[in-house]
């Protein structure tokens, strides 16, 4: 199956049926979600992987009750880092140095700018902006490498995200929910959705090729 | 190639070759964008492609003088829809009971449960954010399906969307730019960043499996 026949194939289930995605499968999304480039490369986010299924049934509570939240083999959980600073500009760059066999002298040109970089958000908030579009990015590549590995994907937005973080206490990891993906298999016979045309806009309204200014 | 090594293979290049790519690969890609899912399935983003070269040296000019930007082989430009209200919600409404054969009093309440969604933004700002985050699951779904294709993809933040947009007359076509793309081939001469090992955090401090509460 190609890469655009996978895009077809996937949508997001409502229903699934309580299969375990393999290990190596979710090796596979995991490591495309590690993979996710990012801005800097400061990869400012953590993705939480949940199979326990008591565990994911009080996550149900605080995600407006979706079944596939419990029904889902894994489900992931995309966390932004709440501080982003020079400390963690320091030691990417150490680990830049380190992979690549310079002297962090060398480096000390570019340290700076991401110094500036992470000090130049005017608000918290505006950070946390910045880290959730990162976040968004490792979250298109999983849809996408579950899709080639034939495992469905259900984006869901649909929850408190204050109250997934106090339940599985993320704000003292330094964490803040932004977005929830459940991996694991349609239910044809329970999902109302399966097997329904996929809607989109058409191409050109998304896509348009610019003809001039 | 499988799509991890294609996610290993890829980098942002700094440097393009000025090589095009063929309409068959930027077709796939394009195709890809146009299937990402999104918030609602409301995908509230345009991705223009620019492929003229005067315009990218104009536009080069807005981002901080980036040399992929003139060296690449399309330019794609992520930008949200100002405006996100009732009208798309009722249009996105028709084209559903269109493409799946349904009478649109079938879908009555969803349409509602949409309407209540898109007016139930804060404020504009927190509805540009909403929108902006579902334009960078299109970035992530494009990043791999060109790595697929193996063609180099260089996402961009570092512009001025202000500028860029008024360069492109973007306000009057209700958008506003967030992240850019760049579509070619990395110039291994020319760029220092080619062949180097890529550098990621540690995969546990990116993906963490839940071990309890």
């Amino acid at each position: 199956m190609s890469l655009m026949e996978a895009l077809q194939w996937r949508y997001a289930a409502k229903r699934m049926n309580d299969g375990k995605v393999p290990r190596q499968s979710l090796d596979s999304i995991l490591e495309a979600v590690h993979l996710a480039p990012s801005s800097y490369g400061l990869q400012p986010y953590t993705v939480l992987v949940v199979e326990d299924p008591t565990l994911r049934e009080r996550i149900r509570c605080a995600a407006c009750d979706q079944p596939q939240v419990s029904e889902c083999s894994h489900l992931l959980i995309f966390a932004t880092w709440t501080e982003v600073d020079g400390r963690h500009v320091d030691e990417l760059i150490a680990l830049t140095a380190a992979a690549r066999g310079l002297d962090p002298k060398e480096l000390e040109g570019y340290r700076q700018s991401l110094h500036a970089a992470v000090a130049g958000f005017a608000t918290p908030e505006g950070r946390h902006h910045w880290a959730a579009r990162q976040a968004y990015i490792a979250l298109g590549t999983a849809l996408t490498a579950a899709a080639a590995e034939r495992v469905d994907a259900s984006p869901m937005e649909g929850f408190d995200p204050p109250a997934l973080d106090a339940l599985l206490g993320l704000e003292e990891k330094g964490l803040r929910s932004v977005v929830l993906l459940a991996l694991g298999y349609r239910d044809i016979g329970r999902d109302r959705l399966a097997g329904l045309a996929k809607v989109r806009w058409p191409r050109e309204r998304v896509v348009l090729e610019w003809s001039g200014v």
